[in-house]
């Protein structure tokens, strides 16, 4: 899509790469603000050494549900504590507290519930098979809460100090709701961020409110099974579109895509894939990220390319997992420039892969399919981690995916290896330990 | 925007026109439902006339606030009641309570805090010159109510009841707040629908909340002055695009907007203009509907316009004051084919003006400036009621709308009468007149 000029004379709205930038040079920016003597002191920023913590009794701890038990479709289960941090735009950020999970009492004129001045991250704790607790590199996830808080006027905090307040609530609860004994369990982090002021006026919140709480969730993974079937989005239901908040994880973006979801699981596939624009860009499917396979024809070098929409148009979530396939593609698969690669990985004893980041057509994906070059096809995200798809219903098609999912399967174990520490990938970066001892 | 084609086989999730298709076939549809032997009996209807009462006593209810008091302006303000009713999707509606407006508890899990299962109504009523209280339209509030519920996947409702409920609500509240000896005042009425379902899952919530309360609000009618300054959209801050949901009034549409509009307003502007896609289309300003008036080129037959953007495209909320106005100025203006028009309204004076629903630029609103064909611009909706447009800065240009406001003030005029029950629009059929003995 070709903009209008741009003159710098109108409003200089913050943009996708303008709060990438932002955060560069401006977070945490109060902390950072040397006082003169006309400047008024700094507001408290938020600061999770200051964590005041009021445990749940003993004896009124909730039972841990077994893994089999059904209410866990429900996703309804949360553990016995939550986070909570108050701001406002007078006082600043107010000492963090840990307490019961508990309701949230909220006005009814509150601006979460009317304006969509909300926000939320989705991470996982995972009980590894060294014992160990562990995030998934954190530290994304609590920057792109930052971006997300900026793109709708909630305030700003320093990451850092969310992901220790993460750590605290895991050191918490997740010590006892995923047993030492139990390897491969996980609960669901869900920080989020609302705008709280009492007030009809359409008009950034005054007032905001960071809660964190754990759920105890089923494994969505779909496994070594065939794969998901995906109902590809039509031109009358679209997702996101440059100039909106795609890439953000603000509220906006969810329940006005959960109509075409509910008819697409009427019909028995799992999710949307969506498209945008007349030709029919691909660029989530659900609530992940989107990746194929495929060969390119041989007039095109025959090369084998893995390919997930690119970021910059601003309609797809910059995926915590989607870009850790990329990295992981790049580094543990040999390239199509495969002398500077790592052929150390278990990937060496597959084809060279190129990993390309770009927007691509539903018809691409159906020619390379009825050309016999697609291999496989995935969804990335946290909740449904790699998923397999089988197939994408388009234009009144099955496009099957034939691929034995080779490359998905290595990108899985290499995720797999990192998040629960094992096979060898314990020491990874990406895996953040808990310090179960230490709250704060 | 050239749609790609569709085949009838890919999701055929529900669209603007289609809603409004399903409006007039389907709702209130539970209740039509002829029940057979093997059809499960209908779930309960919201029904107004179940409301349950519990009443403020007279020693606690809130002192009335005179118009002058500065604490208006921070619209936080209730008045003594609210109504809520409860659904869920095994046991449908529950009976409706009016009780102390008071907090909301949900749980941090509720979907209308992370998914924006969300969509809320806008509305007044009014103490008129004649002593009675009124209504405008508002059936058709309650019908984009049921509209903007569908877009984003919460229960449907007979709109009738919302309304019963509306007037239930005023006849409690508005007779106090709005006293018989001060004619000229108005509450403003906020009816909000809530996805209450404590789930983490991405679905459709199966437990919703309606709530209607209302609040004092400051007179913001821009009045006789100057007007109102505007600031166009950029390119990189887009309100709505066809497939989205611009046209309902769900929460999705409104946070996404308060970065761009906190910038204007630091910049000395009172709204942005959003424009949409490459040839900048004029849409909305700020949360209203958006008029000009201006004379087509000589060439062009030289005629008067009054010119907004049409709904179809999706992209525009359908404004009850806009509507309102197209239809006083269709009636009650003198038309370019005026032989057919009332003659007998204030309106025979002024020259014939053509309505027009279309699609149009910024660049032919510049160029009307520019050409001495740019007569009067205004802004229409609930809160700001009818407001005159001074100004529109766009790419570094202060248009400026030079007219008297003779169309402007005319309509304004039109409204205010049957808004307030004077100037003989007493009888008017858009007014609807709350009898405040009767509470249901």
């Amino acid at each position: 899509m070709t903009m209008p000029p741009i003159d710098g004379e109108n409003v200089s709205a913050l943009t996708f790469s303008g709060i990438q930038d932002a955060l560069k040079t401006d977070a945490p920016s109060q902390a950072d603000v040397s006082t003169t003597i006309s400047s008024p002191p700094p507001l408290p920023e938020l600061d999770a050494s200051l964590l005041q913590c009021t445990y749940v009794a003993p004896d009124n701890l909730q039972p841990i549900p077994s893994l089999s038990d059904p209410s866990l479709t429900q996703q309804r289960q949360s553990t016995d504590h939550m986070i909570q941090a108050k701001w406002n735009s007078t006082s600043g950020w107010s000492a963090p507290t840990l307490c019961a999970f508990a309701p949230l009492t909220l006005s009814p004129m509150a601006s979460c519930l009317h304006y969509a001045t909300q926000c939320f991250e989705g991470m996982k704790v995972y009980r590894g098979h060294d014992g160990k607790l562990r995030l998934f590199r954190p530290e994304r996830n609590c920057e792109r809460l930052l971006k997300s808080t900026t793109r709708i006027a909630l305030p700003a905090f320093p990451p850092e100090e969310v992901l220790k307040l993460i750590a605290a609530l895991c050191a918490t609860d997740a010590k006892r709701w995923l047993p030492a004994d139990q390897p491969g369990r996980f609960l669901y982090i869900r920080p989020t961020m609302l705008g709280t002021e009492a007030a009809v006026g359409v008009q950034r919140p005054n007032e905001a409110l960071l809660c964190i709480f754990l759920a105890v969730l089923p494994v969505l993974d779909a496994g070594s099974g065939p794969g998901i079937k995906l109902l590809a989005s039509q031109a009358d239901m679209v997702r996101a579109w440059p100039g909106g908040f795609g890439w953000a994880k603000v509220g906006a973006n969810y329940g006005p895509s959960l109509v075409a979801q509910g008819e697409a699981r009427r019909r028995g596939f799992d999710q949307i894939l969506w498209l945008y624009g007349e030709e029919g860009v691909v660029t989530e499917a659900g609530a992940s990220n989107f990746f194929v396979v495929w060969r390119t024809r041989e007039s095109e070098g025959g090369k084998l390319q893995l390919v997930t929409a690119r970021l910059d148009e601003g309609i797809v979530l910059d995926g915590v997992t989607r870009r850790s396939v990329i990295e992981l593609a790049r580094e543990k698969l040999p390239g199509s420039s495969s002398s500077d690669r790592d052929r150390d990985g278990d990937g060496s004893g597959l084809e060279a892969v190129e990993v390309v980041e770009r927007m691509f057509t539903m018809q691409e994906i159906a020619d390379a399919a009825g050309e016999g070059r697609l291999l496989e096809a995935f969804v990335s995200g946290t909740a449904w981690f790699i998923a397999p798809v089988a197939s994408i219903h388009f234009r009144g098609q099955d496009i099957v995916v034939p691929g034995k999912g080779v490359y998905t399967g290595f990108l899985k174990r290499c995720l797999t290896g990192i998040m629960w520490g094992c096979d060898g990938w314990q020491a990874h970066e990406w895996g953040f330990v808990v310090d179960e001892e230490k709250v704060v």
